[in-house]
């Protein structure tokens, strides 16, 4: 560290721990960002014992004194470094339960939010609830859905500030695994769009979603027997399972006020893909809801 | 070689050339078996100068004087050996335009058998339509559908000969990439079965096909909620798929005459699904009929 350089002393440490890789912000208490840091030891690639020394490979120099880290996200699964265990809808974005995990460092207290969980039809969330509470603390008393977009993409009803039922799509995983583990692979390449092409996928799924099995193997046809390109195999492709996606999660976006919580170019393919469908959303920003939500929990457990 | 084993001398050699392995069967000209070999040198191994050599590590045996090899499958792609460019429907399963592969050892010939494409909707296949030739050799004068279950199951309308139109899905695909690659694989397993399951999920994606997107996420959530067991899953995933794909071929074996051909326990799967559907069908072994394909197409080229 060089002399003119300040050092960085958090009143507190956001963390958004995930599958594939960890973000943390070294916080001001009046919810100022003061510096911010990843590392790609997400959850997946630890064993319990791990999650410290990571956490601390990121965090260790905005530490001076008792530090409170506040944790969303998969690092409070079975697999991570201690369990969340699930709230059950309806309930708070930000449930009781918070867990501790077990630290060595002295003065370090690392708090998880809980995950949420529904019965029937069962289903999952961790790390969403976080960014829906931050949304919540933005916008009070709001009522609608939330769309957060992204590998696994939740639809979540939201009412009188609590989460009330929500359904989850693997559409952004089965993209990446078909575009790159079946025989479209060779149709489809790693870049590429055709703004027209995915909004014909997108029409043609949302009338008739029952063909999508059939209408993923066109895409390999149409390229060997017609010579549609690789921009426009890649964008109806998208469109395809987004399409296909909003036809099964019609009673949730039907007639609703509806959120949008995403990275840019993925939620604004869903809000372009509702107004098709004379659906308006409003467009979030995935990051800045994250800290917000994390913020909720850390004044949650001061306060 | 033992000197009590008499040395195989095949009038010709069938060959059924995929992308993953290769099989080969010695035959006389009455269409008796020999022989039978195997190779794992698949087209997709294989540059154009690697198949004279993988051929003859299989037939070389076999061979005595001028053979003529009559083959079917990617051999005959693009990416083949030789491209035997693809027929277009309406056409006979075993239409004109054998493509001969250029081959170095001498009184060597190797034909292969075209693939068959159809413009509207585009669709392609290899290797299908000498199951088919084989199964209308076997039936003359039938007329219906033929269902050829498999990596990428096809649906194939029948009449007076020819093939008047297929379709393809990949749904074969889709269970092994979404069971391997997202985050299903910790649900599923390679092996284990639950026939209840399977029939329940058939019948759900046939109801309402468009929630396939949905009720793939939920295989997990079972799991992590409901405790729901790795043998259901794979059982009714397996179920969801094929309803799926069910529900959009319905033009195809509604009030049809229906043959499935494939490998014992795919094709029982898709034989009691239909059953399901009140939509009866005959169960045709794969192996037998692919060399009935062979043949017939064998005797096209003498005759």
């Amino acid at each position: 560290m060089t002399e003119n350089m300040e050092r960085i002393k958090a009143d507190w440490i956001a963390v958004d721990w995930g599958t594939s890789n960890m973000r943390a912000w070294a916080m001001r208490s009046s919810g100022t960002i003061l510096a911010e840091d990843r590392s790609d030891l997400g959850m997946g690639k630890l064993t319990p014992e791990g999650f410290e020394p990571a956490l601390l490979g990121v965090i260790d120099a905005w530490i001076d004194g008792p530090t409170t880290v506040v944790a969303c996200g998969m690092v409070g699964s079975r697999q991570g470094w201690t369990e969340a265990p699930y709230a059950t809808v309806p309930c708070p974005a930000l449930p009781d339960g918070f867990a501790t995990a077990p630290t060595k460092k002295d003065g370090l207290t690392v708090r998880i939010i809980p995950g949420i969980k529904q019965d029937a039809p069962a289903d999952v969330m961790r790390g969403e609830e976080t960014q829906i509470a931050g949304y919540l603390a933005r916008n009070p008393n709001w009522d609608g859905v939330i769309c957060l977009p992204g590998t696994h993409t939740k639809w979540v009803h939201v009412s009188a500030g609590e989460i009330v039922s929500f359904q989850t799509f693997m559409t952004g995983e089965l993209f990446a695994t078909i575009s790159t583990h079946t025989v479209l692979r060779h149709s489809i390449p790693a870049e590429g769009w055709d703004e027209a092409a995915f909004l014909e996928g997108l029409s043609d799924a949302v009338a008739r979603p029952e063909r999508i099995g059939a209408r993923l193997f066109s895409l390999r046809a149409e390229g060997l027997v017609n010579g549609m390109s690789g921009d426009t195999a890649r964008a109806r492709l998208s469109g395809l399972l987004i399409g296909t996606e909003l036809a099964a999660a019609k009673p949730y976006w039907l007639g609703q006020q509806i959120a949008v919580i995403g990275a840019g170019n993925i939620a604004r393919l869903y809000v372009d893909a509702l107004a098709t469908l004379s659906a308006p959303a409003t467009q979030v920003k995935a990051d800045a809801i994250t800290i917000a939500g994390l913020t909720a929990a850390y004044g949650r457990l001061k306060g």
